[in-house]
């Protein structure tokens, strides 16, 4: 298989800058994403999020892709129709599997960079491996989903991903995560055109992969209201290992709460913004080695 | 003169969560605040933003308190009517300068632990000084507004000042900084009861004043469109000194702008997110020292 038409995707949330910034750049200079062997298009998932600065007018846009709501024509909220828009302009190919969608996003979590995907399937490994090899702290971030029905906007192509990159505030532009973002777009479309030449070799390297397991809510009263706070000694500290016993939250009268779980896990997506609305205080993940 | 009654002020911006969760914190437990030669209240200035985790519903709240405004019955948005509300709280007593207003505000910029404040009363000094005392590296940035007519909340008191809590992302929630913002008005009022006591001492120490002088804005094209980032060497560097010949901004082909003024300034609100909307990538100060 090959991959015919690459698509990078920035503003799927509005407020996230860098993404929106990267692919008005790749609009304007379509010789920096240009490869022999492949098409590649940039867009902007949500224009009219990206024009206020808001994560999403209606709804997130990034929950919209369920099968089932693409094909709901009751479903008419701006995200909702926006979700059906982009969803046939890969639909309407035959050959949606040779499609790879790189989808653009930020967080206030410290994830620097992050690989997220949702399937094993041996190109996403490969790929990750390499960039791995290629940049020292990237991390691989499995979402367990597999090849179930998701909502999220990469798994409209098999072999979607979402770089995600942080920390950074919503509405900010950070220049050095703009400039590594950039790099990192480099990077995937150079292998992708290697991998089109068959001129790639597996790497021998074991791949760490973060793989999702849990999500975890701040605690709340039965108002549903926040009883606690990221401890200052987790703050910041994706992918570090959190053991039993160490402290997790940090009440407003100052009482840490601490994990009670019986293993080690490795919290990600730490804080995130746009997560409390969610009901989500961090993903736990388990480290895996794969040889 | 004493003070008769101070006011600590959260959400005036509804995604800066330290001042909200802080201003819930004393509402439900009043002794905190309580002193015996004042009256203590907590308010929520923009309870409907708050709600929302938006900065603001229709207008920026802290923009509406000039008195033509306060005074012009035709302006009806959300905000403007909040404003008249507020005003009124303050404006109903005929002792308005024994008010002091401790507004609480959050940046994505990397500012610390900063006090704002409009007029060079004396009282004011004094409290910052003392501040400045108790907090190493605690920062004081004077508005340059002196008694002008000022558009922010806090200038309905002159005694008003905003404390500037950063860096944290909007919408998020920061424990070390929520614990240091508590402290730090603990901090004023027992030196406010102190001051109405009579038993603060001067200070001998000189006190450093960070003076605003200027707006600095993104460089843009004829559309209005951002063409720069802030340069790497300049983010998260607030309070340092920026010199002729360093680095401003990078734009998005990776080159660097440079300052071109004549004498070393000091940036503050360095990539402040609220701020893009208004024109304004940081302001220049100039540091002074009172001795």
């Amino acid at each position: 298989m090959k991959i015919k038409r690459v698509a990078i995707i920035g503003g799927t949330h509005g407020n996230e800058l860098t993404g929106i910034y990267l692919v008005n750049k790749f609009d304007r200079e379509p010789d920096l994403m240009a490869r022999s062997t492949f098409e590649t298009i940039a867009l902007l998932a949500n224009p009219k999020a990206c024009q206020i600065g808001k994560r999403y007018i209606d709804i997130d846009l990034n929950r919209c892709f369920l099968r089932q709501d693409l094909e709901n024509p009751n479903l008419s909220s701006y995200e909702a129709q926006r979700a059906k828009e982009i969803y046939h302009i890969f639909s309407s190919q035959n050959t949606n599997s040779s499609d790879l969608i790189i989808d653009l996003h930020t967080t206030t979590a410290n994830m620097g960079l992050t690989f997220i995907f949702d399937s094993n399937h041996p190109f996403n490994l490969q790929l990750a491996a390499h960039l791995t090899s290629v940049y020292p702290n990237f991390k691989v971030l499995a979402s367990g989903t597999q090849n179930q029905d998701s909502s999220v906007l990469r798994s409209i192509s098999q072999l979607g991903c979402t770089l995600e990159v942080g920390a950074v505030a919503q509405g900010v532009l950070d220049a050095s995560l703009f400039q590594q973002t950039k790099a990192l777009v480099g990077t995937i479309l150079d292998w992708v055109e290697a991998y089109n030449q068959g001129t790639i070799s597996p790497l021998k390297n074991p791949l760490t992969i973060y793989q999702k397991i849990q999500t975890i809510d701040y605690p709340r009263n039965e108002r549903r209201e926040i009883q606690a706070m990221i401890h200052p000694q987790l703050q910041f500290r994706d992918y570090e290992p959190l053991n039993p016993g160490d402290p997790m939250f940090l009440t407003f009268d100052g009482e840490s709460v601490l994990y009670e779980g019986k293993s080690t896990v490795y919290p990600v997506f730490i804080n995130e913004a746009a997560y409390y609305e969610k009901g989500i205080a961090m993903y736990f993940t388990q480290k895996q080695i794969e040889s």
